[in-house]
């Protein structure tokens, strides 16, 4: 039994919690809404973002930040992007002693294009890093709630770290691999959502299963020859943080990039699309990040690009898959 | 414009006659049933293998094996695996000069684990060989017949004859990608309907999308161990005939292998469900091929191996899953 901190009580940190709980540890979960953080202590539910599920009775939770970093040595930071440096910050401001950090996190941070382990590396003190990891791959938080089974992979520059994080989550329906290379998980699991929305516009103007199959091909080919660039792996994208969560956030109607770019193809603006979704579309502004990525390290992504002039520029959506379709020939070979 | 005969005339090979008709050739199409050739030569079309679609005009037809020899010297292969070997021996018999034989087709060959290719290049005259390739890739034929989206990649030992192949088939809705490595497109062909056949299986359990992404991601790594082991490149398999071919087949509720599994998830027996079907479920002969394979190239293949066990010794389907789940902790890094 190991004590450990879930910063978030977002879908996917609920659901996690409840991993680590059933295979015995000890969880407290740390948030800022006092009224899920009760609903967790007293009724052991989070209805707002976990419908209609029993969370293990086990799990504390608290507002308390102190209390919540002095609870344990390893952290899950379950928050999003854009919270990712104020929490670890405040987290450090606190700490004493070394604390291993497991982020779940998917996005890059926009103008400084850097990605999360980079923003929780810079956001603390050198001496309490005790390792920072992701763990990343097809997993809807829904789908884990309610055990069915689902794998993901754990990826930290330390290998150490990586084993640790696989033995206290793996159970009997949540498959743990162990990966070494932690900047192809990231860019893998940040660039998928530029991929969900275009897959989400080629549903939307009826273009079938063929035109939906290349897109996610092709579109990995582009996240890899940018992730190479940047240092990854190319074997990563092959991987479950990389075409498997493509797959499943590409072929799900539950995915918001999707359902946005879903609504672009049907003739929505952009403006029109995010007005409707009330809610942050992850791959807009990874689209952006991306596009600048693409000319920083001078990378061909053909999909990124057109997309972007899709959203930013106001080109047609039908213009944007014709130029795909007429580009020069190619060899697939990268 | 080039003179093209297309061997066989199934929903693939008319799709394919239409594709290159549509590109100004002069193609001509071989088989063996009286009233598919009259209806392609009369009536423009091929209800029992494509409904509703008008076949280009210029497209003929005929029964006899001489006439579509000697019509050209670059022939299309469109027949199902079991007829490759007598086809392609009697085009040889018959054929004079040098001729490119590119096949469509996706399967290996019982018994002696040949892969396409090589029952073409064994069953031909050395002299009439001009080159052999294969067209491979995410392509329903229902959707290329009506002009979708549709990228394709077609491989050859010969970089030449890839980008001959590439000339003849690229238009404004069919894109083309050459490729070089033969052994991996046509192992990514085959393989993918074992993959498809358990797609079906954890759909028919109710699994969810987290479990059928794992399965189609671990399966793509299954495969990709196997085919190194024969001498592909590993980034094949992040390609169209690789990715691209297997998301399209597990996806799609049209796939017939996606079917049977679905029945053997339901419950019903690998008999019953063959029998519903009433066709033949290549996924299940390939599986049986690629379990052998797998121990003649010692290579460690789960998923194939559980289907295997599932599928010719009654083991029970929940048990093939838990087997998965529980095996011991892996890296992800092949």
């Amino acid at each position: 039994m190991t004590n450990i901190t879930v910063f978030g009580t977002g879908s996917w940190g609920t659901a996690l919690a409840n991993v680590l709980a059933d295979n015995d540890h000890n969880v407290l979960m740390w948030g800022k809404t006092e009224e899920t953080i009760n609903e967790i202590n007293t009724e052991h539910s989070n209805n707002k973002y976990l419908k209609n599920i029993t969370i293990n009775e086990t799990i504390k939770a608290t507002l308390d930040l102190k209390d919540a970093v002095h609870h344990a040595s390893i952290f899950v930071i379950a928050v999003p992007t854009k919270a990712i440096r104020e929490v670890t910050s405040h987290i450090s401001e606190v700490a004493d002693g070394k604390k291993m950090f497991l982020h779940v996190s998917k996005g890059i941070e926009p103008k400084t294009f850097k990605r999360i382990s980079e923003m929780i590396f810079e956001s603390i003190d050198p001496k309490i890093n005790g390792g920072i990891s992701v763990l990343s791959g097809p997993s809807h938080a829904e789908e884990v709630a309610i055990k069915h089974p689902t794998t993901v992979s754990v990826s930290s520059e330390n290998d150490e770290v990586a084993k640790l994080a696989q033995d206290l989550f793996m159970t009997d329906y949540f498959r743990v691999y162990t990966n070494n290379d932690l900047i192809g998980i990231e860019i893998g699991g940040a660039l998928k959502n530029i991929i969900a929305l275009a897959a989400g516009i080629t549903d939307g103007l009826n273009y079938g299963d063929n035109a939906k199959a290349a897109l996610i091909t092709r579109g990995l080919a582009e996240i890899t020859r940018l992730g190479v660039k940047m240092g990854a792996d190319p074997m990563t994208f092959l991987g479950l943080g990389g075409i498997g969560d493509l797959i499943v956030t590409c072929t799900s109607v539950h995915s918001r990039n999707w359902k946005c770019g879903n609504m672009l193809g049907k003739g929505a603006t952009l403006n029109e699309a995010l007005e409707e979704m009330n809610m942050v579309v992850e791959g807009v502004r990874t689209t952006e990040a991306a596009y600048y990525l693409a000319q920083e390290y001078n990378v061909e992504m053909p999909i990124t690009s057109g997309l972007y002039r899709v959203l930013f520029e106001d080109y047609p959506v039908e213009e944007g898959v014709k130029d795909l379709m007429g580009r020069d020939k190619k060899s697939e070979n990268i």
